[in-house]
């Protein structure tokens, strides 16, 4: 599959994203739960955030698709994350992971291990630093945002969706995504992305928006990345001399608004390093 | 009454919100809780949020108002709510509900139903389908969404109004608002408001900024939902076409920091579909 | 020390922060976080929030300032407070305490005091309500805003100041800032900064992030401060006739991404009242 093929059935995954409107549910933190849900609603999706125990279950059995993200995660965060889980698991909706902040806390680390082996998780989606813990290796991490900017990027995505049998997404200045075989590179997206609370939270948003309405999860997960990278450009394009980050946050739900199959198609470029189809 | 002294009314309500800058305590979920509070100080009042059932008894009991949202709620909310109810209660401050997601959780119904029987509750303001489900009613229910246009609207809340003698306020396509006698529609308003999250939350807030300042809770009902709806088509009309939800957002906010006795008056328009008076 | 030197000195804390990225944690309000996050961001540090007590000793070990704020809190926040807080005292991480709402609860003012009591808080921002309390005082408080103008404000600042051995901070009409000995006046700033939930949270969030990488705490303090109303003072000459607080939120985060070092010294302008030095 090429560039624009693979761009083609992305715009094809907004579509349904547009026609299904998929409930996704997010269990996920304070900071962003408010950009994570406008995010959702500007695709064509429709949010939920609920992470009481004594609800979760039910919430995630009518969703389409289930957002796990550990940012001010509490240990009954993470009981409700795996009773979500295993739900979505009985009624195969698709779960992404977002392991945020792993590399900073002991109890963050293990709930991200925890749940990834009580769970079939289809999709984690962090930054370089956050997909090398993972994966077993050592990381130069510094908070919640990375510092590293590892050029194995690939191998590390493949060797990481290889071990989990799960899709792999590491998002950064090029975004790798693998399912253990394909791997994709990205270069979209843009600067000001990192200068924003959430653009990670958005991102993994998007994954479960769309993988919500669609049944390849790949596509699906880059299909996420490639709408903020997109819209990153977009809205880093409308800025004026007076705007700063508050001005390009307004910028960025507009342009994820406005994003088409159109867009995606002609704006898009995707990079294949490695194929065993 | 006919629509134009209405109006005059509700204009005359925002004037006494300006004037005495009512404290609204807010029991909400963390994802719209800052659209809220913002809400509250664009209309004039002074928001307050807390939660911990340790603390909410002594915040209500200075405040003017009280709002209880059952979005995100734990069972310690509501413990909050109902310790924070029942100081309201004794000390005469009007309370609004806002049932979020009852459709969608067991745990939440059984919260709401919970709450209006055990305390005196003004004005319950939610969707078609959570309205309907207080009624006792079938809803084809989506995640807190309302995907429900019911056209008997005016009936099911004038039940609902006389079952719990409360106010009971549907905000959708057209708005309905009853007291269990009266009966107003409303048909301000745009579909953008569906397109953010929070709107309705939003909304409820404002009633509660109103609620704070106003004897007339039927007024002020009507007043947070005319002054939502009047803002969502200012809102609307200052869009460009690069313009999205994020921009729309701002742009509702700064309609409501806009909004004056005038354009209630100029603008609004209520319908009585029935009346005991 | 003059202004203009006292200016430039708060020019080169900005750089300070541009160069060095501070991490600082927070365990705050999900009112405000999001704000407080992209508040950090914008200024040129990098934000993590976390309140889990299982967790918030790593996330403090690694970060350069710890924000202690006390909006929304639960026991459970105020022991994961305590926890961070000493972690802090032991690594000489400085903490910056905002005792958001104290004269609205019990439970918040005992918190506050049991904080200032079993920790080294090196700074405390609140308002002239919040502040008079703390220093034994008697206000006439209302909710979590400051509805006191009190004229003695370098006094009072003073004498807290000097029974905690900590930096004061009391932010409203004009400012002031005193660590017991030196008093700082401050008149930047706009009454739009009080028509916006979170401004008094965001200062306190710039005050941690100054902190992070400066070793004078005074003149961190000094410069939150002063940033935030020059940030403000840009954001509400960029206002136009349809513009509200929406937009004016939006502005007042792009003008602290904006802010120079150059700017600081050339519209800076701090007053002193009496100093020992």
């Amino acid at each position: 599959m090429d560039s624009a093929e693979h761009c083609q059935r992305i715009g094809h995954a907004l579509t349904q994203v547009k026609n299904t409107r998929p409930l996704v549910h997010h269990i996920t933190n304070y900071v962003t739960a408010n950009d994570s849900a406008n995010t959702v609603l500007a695709l064509g999706g429709s949010p939920v955030m609920a992470d009481a125990p004594i609800e979760v279950e039910y919430m995630t059995a009518r969703a389409n698709a289930l957002v796990l993200n550990l940012g001010t995660c509490r240990p009954e965060t993470v009981t409700a994350m795996t009773l979500a889980g295993k739900i979505a698991n009985q009624k195969h909706i698709p779960i992404v992971l977002d392991p945020v902040g792993i590399g900073a806390t002991p109890f963050r680390y293990e709930s991200a291990l925890k749940l990834i082996e009580e769970l079939d998780i289809h999709v984690i989606r962090g930054n370089m630093s956050e997909i090398k813990l993972l994966a077993g290796l050592e990381t130069k991490n510094h908070g919640v945002d990375s510092a590293d900017d590892d050029p194995d990027g690939a191998k590390i995505a493949m060797t990481l969706a290889n071990k989990y049998r799960t899709i792999v997404a590491i998002t950064g200045k090029t975004d790798v995504i693998s399912d253990g075989g394909t791997i994709c590179l990205l270069d979209h997206g843009h600067k000001y992305l990192t200068q924003i609370t959430g653009a990670g939270c958005m991102t993994t948003s998007l994954i479960g928006c769309y993988l919500g309405a669609n049944k390849d999860f790949f596509l699906a997960t880059t299909a996420g990345i490639l709408t903020m990278g997109l819209a990153g450009e977009k809205a880093a394009a409308r800025m004026t001399p007076h705007d700063g980050m508050g001005s390009f946050k307004v910028y960025l739900m507009d342009a994820i608004y406005h994003m088409t199959p159109e867009i995606l198609k002609k704006k898009g470029k995707i990079q294949y390093v490695f194929s065993n189809e």
